[in-house]
C-alpha cells in the first residue's frame, strides 16, 4: 500500500490547542484527485526543527512514504522552521515548487512573499511544503500536484495516478 | 522612535564621486508611503563584503531598525557582494522578494535576471536588497512592501502604518 | 578567437548510445543569433558530479570560455547532479536565470517545476545549464539570451555581438 505522510508543523496544533484541519484538508483534496489508492501517515509535531527533522526522516525511511506533505512554519517568524528542516534532511531542493506556489498565492495575498516554503527529495520520497490556513493549502496543492506523480516516478517511487477530470497530471509520452 | 536603515553600497558613492541619490530616493519614499514616523539611518560603503556585514549588523544590532534597505552592488560583476553580505549576517532568507522583485524588473529590462538581490531576517530586523538607480529602485520597493509592514509585525518588530491611498500595505484580518 | 563550451551531461550520450544532439542545437541557435564570431568547445560527460565539475573548471580556467552551456542532467532522479557541480565550481550563483527558464517552461509544461537548472559565474565565464531536448533548449536559452551578452561584459569576458533581429539584446545605454 502506497504511503503519504502528512506532517502539521505547529506549536499549537502539537498543544492539542486546535484540531488537524490543515493534515485532514490535504488528505481530502489528494483523495479527490487520486485513483491510486493510498494510506495517509498523519503527524502533529510543534516548529522545533530537531523533532521536525526526526519525523521527516522517519516517514521517508521507515515508513517509505512516496510524497511527504508538511503544513505550516514557512513564515519568517522566529519559530518558523519548516524549510529548514526540509532543507536538512533533502539530498536534491527543487526550487522550482517554491516560486510557483509564491507566485501563485501571490495572486490572493501580496504577502505571499513571506512565504519560504520549498521542495526536495529525500532518497524516493519527495517533500513539499504547503501553507497552514486550508484554503492556502488548496491553492498551493492544486498549483503543483499536476508535476508531483512524475516526480515520483523520477525517484523510483510508486505510480500515482489521478482522475483527469479533477486533477491533470502530467506525464511526457511514453512515461 | 522607529529606525529604518539606508546602505547606499559603491565603491564609488564611498570614495565621495556621487552623492547618496539612492538613499535619499529610498528615504523620498518611505516618507511618500508610511504616516507612521521613522528616522533614516544612512549609510554609504564600499563593495567590500566585510565592510558591509558589520554595517548589516550594526543596524540590526545597534540600532535596531525595523527595515534595512540596500541599494546597488546585486550584480554579477567581481566587486558585487551585497546579496552574499546580506546572506551571511541573515538568520533567515526570504527568496520571495528576490524573485518578485526580478519578475518586476523583467517587465523593464531582460537584464533584469542578472540581479541576485534577495532579502532576510537579523532578529527584529528585515534586510532587502535593491537595485542602484532610484527609477529601478521605486519599482522594486513598490513591488515588495505591500509585505513589508506585516512581515516585521512577524518577526516583532514595530507596527508600520501606510497611507492606503498612496501605498496599500496587507495583513490578513485581526492581524 | 572567443570560445564558447557546449557539455551535453548525459550517461547514454558519454556511452556512445545517443549521438550528441543537444549540443548541436544550442551552437545552432548561437549561429543564428550572433555575429560575432565564436568557437564552440564540445564535451560529452556522464552523470557524474566530480567529473562534470572537472570539466567546467577546465572550460573556464583552461579554454578561457566565455560562455558555458550545458544540456541535461537537472532533473529530480538520483543520477542528476548538473545543478550541483554548476553550483560547486560557480563563484556567484544567478539565480533569475533558473527562474525565468522554469517560468518560461511552464507556459509548455506543468513539469517545468522539477528542472533544477540555474546559472553562475567563475572567473570571466558564466555558466548557464540547459534541459537536455533541443526543443526545451531553444524555449530556455531563448528567455535568457538577451541578458547573457551584458553579463559577460559585467564580468570582464569579451563582447558579444548578436542581429537583433533574430535575437535582440539589451545593454544599458552608454554599455
Amino acid at each position: 500500500m502506497i504511503k503519504i505522510g502528512v506532517i502539521n508543523v505547529s506549536d499549537r496544533a502539537a498543544a492539542g490547542v486546535y484540531a488537524d484541519e490543515p493534515g485532514q484538508a490535504c488528505v481530502a483534496l489528494l483523495r479527490e484527485w487520486l485513483t491510486t489508492e493510498f494510506e495517509p501517515v498523519y503527524a502533529i509535531i510543534p516548529d522545533e526543527q530537531p523533532q521536525l527533522e526526526t519525523e521527516l526522516k522517519r516517514m521517508a525511511d521507515e515508513e517509505n512514504c512516496a510524497l511527504v506533505v508538511t503544513t505550516g512554519g514557512t513564515g519568517p517568524a522566529k519559530r518558523d522552521v519548516t524549510p529548514e528542516a526540509t532543507a536538512a534532511v533533502c539530498e536534491k531542493m527543487l526550487p522550482g515548487f517554491g516560486e510557483l506556489m509564491r507566485s501563485t498565492s501571490l495572486q490572493y495575498v501580496p504577502t505571499a512573499i513571506l512565504s519560504r516554503q520549498t521542495a526536495g527529495t529525500r532518497g524516493s520520497t519527495l517533500i513539499v511544503n504547503l501553507p497552514g490556513r486550508p484554503k492556502a493549502i488548496r491553492e498551493n496543492l492544486e498549483a503543483v500536484f499536476p508535476a508531483i506523480p512524475y516526480c515520483i516516478d523520477l525517484i523510483d517511487g510508486p505510480r500515482l495516478e489521478s482522475d483527469p477530470r479533477k486533477m491533470p497530471v502530467f506525464r511526457p509520452k511514453g512515461a
